[in-house]
């Protein structure tokens, strides 16, 4: 079997190495001529038999537009392409409509593991047809993690479900990470518990909060053990936002979300407008000094 | 009518001012001889006929438990006492039964209005027995707006009612000014409202957000149009938290005054330790770079 | 000075009487009969002298989209629309450049006051050229309240700004409306406050938290002292969700207005899913019953 | 070695069949006779060779202080009582202090794992002196996961750092719940995933939310897909409500753990007061109709 992987990133690369480690042959293409195995697109597209799968890898948003419009004009009816990118939900029956156009299949596929993927493979969420799907599977197989399919792979539903699952498994993401932050914060403001790192190192196997951001917060205290240096700044990459505006559209409440994703603006304000603002009002009425 | 004013601060002096426009006699004690009319608390009960009032408008806690002790030894039974700063509810009953024991009188009353007190009156809720707040009616009567009597003072309960009424207030007055400021940075944030300050003084008449607050923003922007340099460090004074600790003893959710507690928490930090360990926990899995 | 006021609801009635006290001549139009001046849109552009203003006072979304696409066709070249309904501001440019077309001119305003606006004036923020906006200024100062014009009217900008201010200032009415409302609830809560609606009331003069929204509050509490019977079913009307999605756009924590619309979506579900989801974890872990 | 174990509860009665199965005798005690070893504490003590180690394993509060204070009379000098119970922190000072009167030493621990503990161990934290933790070790490992004692187990701090690491661990636990819930409420709304129980279940491998939560969710939706006929009600027990209030206590931002508490309290009201109010302002402005 043959793949053609566009997008040799931190995520990419990994997934190469960990598909040709299945014994399927994979052809990257990266902009970096570094990484890349081919010169260019069409060097990528030559390199494979048809009927093709090509596994798109880029950042979503323009990239991955550009790499559908060019694939849509290099493929041949019949071949599948695959986003895998953190494309947004929306963007994915706009791409299936245009390959439709030339019979081209098109699949979406959420894609979770982070830089550990290579070594324990991916959590994955496709969308697509049944049979688009099932073409693929040697594919997801090679990337999921070892054991049962189920437990690291899902069918979620038509073109663009696979996006969407992976939209709301990064909100949910914000807002685990947020309540072990939350947690992490009161244990070291206050001097009662005096092995802070200990105490989660604990928490690892057999409590109730137990999980692999668990074991990934051991391991960043065990490097840093107060987080001592570390900047608050935090960047947020998109899913957060969709997956809140998705609750506003569907009158979901999502408080814990929200209060994961404005704490991320929060920490990128060098001196909060609204914080200024209640500062001002109470210089108004209180008298209290307003500090410059 | 006398009455005995301890505390001639920000609050107190403007009250002794508004209470002698209303013809009642008014000595008021304060540490800083400066402002004080007498040389000691004895001196002070010293220049009232008995049956006193002696109205307390000290910092909350020790100073307040300090001058209610101070006051036991040196009134007579058939005095009364009034707590007018902004103590905590629970402190309202230990001070009433101390006072008890030598039959002295205790009404607690929770007082609004800020430095603007002295002229458009204060917002007066009190808590204690009928008799004792009939008793000290000429004073409220001084102090509260003018017009209907309802309309700025209220007879909460027994005593406790008075100060619990004041925390809610001011948990209300913490979500009230944080909306506020929501809106403003949005409006700033945001390039399509040219004239921000503007739009927020056409909002003091006729619309649904009209509200003394809003007439107070309307003047800190026309002092700083874009509040250029004022600090985002908000402190707490005691209320907001015990209204949310009320809340949650009461099972009544308070999300708005949380968020409104917590953004002042956020405030005063210099880099926040839960936005550390957010940026930690995606450094670990995502290979993002952590900034130092 | 003439205007055509298409839509004669709860607003556009009251709007049309407040008109013609300034002695305007309002040629109002609705499809009931009943309340309207003309048949149809075509006689109330005849009935309208060039170059006309046509105000359009009809629900957003479709109604307004309708409206405007048939008012291109019958105005005049020189004419101007001024849309006064609760739009997305974002559909304000496609307005006006539909009808800028046939060189209609189009200027927006956000109108607050609810059914007392008759009585007590709108408040007012238009968006559009300052050749428009001071062209409609005769129509403005009649809606207004009287006084100076800037305490209820601000021209807050280019075409859409009206209505972005309208949406910011609904997005702080919901967060203020819902710090009342969880200090209400804590009062009837907790049993130490024995005159909660006596209370409210005398916060109406003299605090720091009174307001508009807070008379409403007591005499809504004088008509159903403990609200009795009133469901905590409530709407959103589109502004609430809009604002925070802006929030979410432009990195602007809106913590305040998350928690009130949330609260919303909440108030209409009769059996919380996640709080569903929550029961069921408890079940799994804790041997807790799950109530069915 | 030998342990008195008091209270045979869901949790107690895994616990002894835990500790025996490592070897060590355990005498328990339940007032419950169908469950117990021994008639009375009285027996229980005297079944136990000096120097003792007792474990109070019963409900918070009065249990947990009567059971303290009879052992306090039964118990000799240099005893050993440990407190694995959900007690509040604050309380072991109180205990340790007293018992410390005869000389009875003192440990608290913090034991999480629920039902599943019996079969995969208990995460412990352990508050007290390195001496009486070392002297409780052999109970400690015993009941602790096979692995590392490190995994699984903390000496977190002197007394009362162990009932303060579990309440923190079941603030967390609070916001992680929550977090899942609301990913799946909104994967329920759209009705573009398909399968979502099948998507949860991919997300128990290889992801990075994947948790011993996650797993817990994934057998709930195994038995009851949609939890058609789960109530929303939710209960707290009161570690949720202390670790806020120590986040409020120490001015640490906890807007996480105070949404999934605050929905817990939402979710056990019939008609939300707060919504009642919003509702009744709307309707005063907006002439809104409030339901009844």
């Amino acid at each position: 079997m043959q793949l053609g992987l566009i997008g040799l990133g931190k995520m990419g690369k990994n997934m190469r190495e960990r598909i040709r480690r299945a014994g399927i042959e994979v052809v990257g293409y990266d902009r970096n001529p570094a990484v890349s195995d081919v010169a260019s697109l069409e060097d990528l597209v030559a390199a494979l038999a048809a009927p093709r799968i090509v596994w798109i890898m880029v950042p979503h948003g323009d990239p991955t537009t550009q790499t559908v419009a060019a694939l849509k004009e290099l493929l041949d009816p019949g071949d599948l392409v695959i986003d895998g990118g953190n494309s947004y939900y929306k963007d994915d029956a706009v791409n299936a409509d245009s390959l439709a156009e030339r019979d081209i299949h098109y699949v979406d596929c959420g894609v979770s593991g982070g830089v550990w993927g290579l070594e324990e493979g991916y959590g994955l969420m496709a969308g697509g047809s049944r049979e688009d799907v099932e073409r693929a599977m040697p594919i997801f197989d090679a990337l999921r993690p070892e054991g049962p399919r189920e437990d690291g792979f899902a069918h979620s539903g038509e073109v663009g479900a696979g996006h969407y699952a992976k939209m709301v498994h990064n909100g949910i993401e914000y807002g685990l990470m947020h309540a072990y932050a939350e947690g992490w914060e009161l244990l070291e403001a206050k001097d009662i518990v005096t092995d802070v790192h200990g105490t989660f190192r604990a928490w690892t196997r057999g409590t109730v909060v137990r999980s692999w951001l668990l074991d990934l917060m051991v391991k960043a205290l065990e490097e840093t053990p107060h987080l001592e240096g570390v900047s608050e700044f935090t960047t947020d990459s998109g899913e957060g936002r969709w997956t809140l505006m998705e609750g506003i559209d569907n009158a979901v409440p999502m408080p814990v979300l929200a209060a994961a994703l404005f704490a991320r603006f929060t920490s990128r304000q060098e001196n909060s407008p609204q914080m200024q603002a209640v500062a001002a009002l109470r210089g108004q009425f209180g008298g209290h000094a307003v500090q410059m």
